[in-house]
């Protein structure tokens, strides 16, 4: 009555391993602040909540496999200010993100195929590539100057017979960093020579800071053939729960036998898709609003945890995350020190230690992601709170 | 730039192929009836649809990846009024019953491992099989002796080194058999004497025709650490775009592997779950008069069906669906013929060959699946136009 291999072989990643400590502090009335997690606490585009709220059918009945047309249709329209030309046989919708990432890998790689992808990376990726069977080959990026992209000599070296593609998050999540239109267009040039494809999670698109221009992996239509677009209304919106995402790719093979993996689970969400195509209409300010708030939120943590000795923060140009080097010997045991050890005016923190968004064995170890969606006043607090309990943790722990 | 061999080495199913040709026809105008799925058009309990409409959150917030508690816990007490016991932490929400399926397997199963399954079966567990790498190894089950059980020593013969479980949908999709107590302890006591899992996909539990009793596998508490139960909201509540499904097992290790796929995913769709949640308030009376209607709806059916010369039909006690012998040469060649070259008085008839309900080749060549979840008068045009539409095809295509 063993479990598979498989399963019994995923690493638990470390933010999951602190869930239950992070559950119980809460049990005892501490106030956990969480910049582990990417759950803003932005309200979700009214367009979005009435459209649940004005449901009109009266049976929730199965969609077609690649999502609903009104809703690829709004699509197209919401690619077109950003002056990406796509149509609605280009876009194929899926249960979030999640999904779309996952339908890319096995449409792209049978087991033991490879993917190089810069780390650190989005943690939960690795698991996607587990399941696939797909092997994941990091370039490291580095905090020292800031995760910007590693060498294309270095993505070079790690390409062989079994590399099917280069897996991008842009803006990045957790580094923050943005990829430049040169930085991507090398990659592309490189794809090309290797006749690999460019895969791009670009949920972030909408949150560039100090008036970085984003550009989007579709805006290349000579190397249309070999891109891919990982897309979701999750972040942008902040409708995490509704599980819409879409893969975007105008290799009509690519989108075609990623729909026979659509077609066996059916449909993605009925009802999370009537509110999907109604945040598109949300007006523009909306998505500017949501941005403009962000910066701010960036600007006021990053701005109080400079300040605590021994802190070095990488300088995030999008997304909502940073990576931050602490000086502590362990991020995560200083993780669960705050957690279970430590109060400060009734309050604690929870990080992200970062060894989980890195392949290479013992990167990361005294890093930890930062997620600034919560509001200011809960951000100066957790700033604060981290400062005490990065002393207290050298004083008890480290014994420094 | 070639998609991996899992994807290109997909069957399509005869299904997917006719979609072309039904869509076609629809735009000539021609009134498609159909038969070939389980798309109801009963309506989801009211509590659901005015849950939904109630939605009260005004931030789609992430879910936890296990699903919320309240649901959880309106599950344990649906299950308690079929005597079932199972509590909370038995149960995983999933997003439908088809990621239930895929994380069974791949909980289960490592590449190239084995499932035993009665063919004909749902045709889409072979993709989640292929997705996986699982390799099916199916046991006959015959119209000749309307698809019961076959006999253990056939299950037996499969099982060696690399089998995991058995997979059994009761009642049958798509033979309307109805697994009796007896069957499944027989296969119990196959599955303790071999150690492997007995999985049994119950999504039709309710829809029970003649007064014939259903069993659950989760009635079994002796033999609690091999059983999985799959189950799902979409055919119950008529809500199959919402896609919320489950595993249950009182194993605590399927629970807490399967989890490992499901927080990757982060969580079931958010809006959904609290419409599942809110159909399990819904009187008892609304399954039971969905149940009493299927009931009529298949007494229709068949009754028109079997006076169709050449036709045979199982009797289906439960599902909503039957397995067909046709008087032709090859089902699909017939399927094509209804939709292109045949009306009969501005209708058609869809309806799904069931060479996609089986492994072994060549099986299911003159068979179909009929799904009987259409009302009555539509049922009643639909046989009358197959009897017309055979009578056109085997004199104008067969020359008999």
């Amino acid at each position: 009555m063993q479990m598979s291999n498989r399963i019994t072989g995923f690493q638990c990643s470390p933010i999951r391993r602190l869930v239950p400590f992070s559950r119980l502090a809460e049990e005892k009335g501490i106030h956990v602040i969480h910049l582990n997690i990417g759950q803003p606490d932005i309200k979700t585009p009214r367009e979005a909540i009435e459209a649940i709220r004005g449901y009109d059918k009266d049976i929730i009945e199965y969609g077609i496999s690649e999502g609903e047309v009104f809703l690829r249709r709004s699509l197209v329209g919401y690619y077109k200010k950003y002056g990406l030309s796509v149509n609605e046989e280009d876009i194929l919708i899926t249960t979030g993100g999640s999904e779309a990432i996952q339908f890319v890998l096995m449409t792209l790689c049978d087991p033991f195929d490879e993917f190089i992808i810069p780390e650190p990376f989005y943690t939960n990726v690795s698991t996607f590539a587990n399941i696939a069977m797909v092997t994941l080959r990091p370039v490291t990026s580095s905090s020292d100057d800031n995760f910007v992209l590693p060498s294309i000599d270095a993505f070079e070296k790690c390409i062989n017979k079994k590399t099917m593609g280069i897996l991008l998050c842009s803006p990045n999540n957790p580094t923050g960093h943005v990829y430049t239109r040169e930085e991507l267009r090398a990659l592309l040039e490189l794809c090309r020579r290797h006749d690999i494809f460019l895969v791009v999670d670009e949920v972030y698109r909408e949150f560039c800071y100090d008036g970085k221009h984003f550009t989007s992996v579709l805006s290349f239509p000579e190397y249309q053939d070999r891109v891919i677009c990982i897309d979701s209304f999750s972040k942008r919106f902040s409708m995490c729960g509704a599980r819409v995402g879409a893969i975007v790719s105008r290799n009509r093979d690519v989108i075609d036998s990623a729909m026979k993996l659509a077609q066996a689970r059916l449909c993605p969400p009925a009802v999370e898709q009537v509110a999907a195509a109604a945040a598109l209409t949300a007006p523009d300010e909306y998505v500017e609003n949501v941005r403009a708030e962000y910066e701010r939120r960036r600007n006021v943590l990053i701005h109080h945890m400079q300040r605590i000795p021994g802190v070095r923060c990488s300088l995030p140009k999008g997304a909502f995350y940073f990576v931050v080097d602490l000086p502590v010997d362990d991020a995560e045991k200083f993780a669960i020190f705050m957690l279970r050890d430590f109060t400060y005016d009734g309050c604690t923190v929870m990080i992200a230690p970062a060894e989980g968004f890195y392949v290479t064995p013992g990167l990361g170890h005294n890093q930890a992601r930062i997620a600034y969606v919560l509001k200011e006043s809960e951000l100066i607090k957790a700033a604060k709170c981290l400062e005490e309990g990065l002393k207290a943790y050298r004083r008890d722990v480290m014994k420094v």
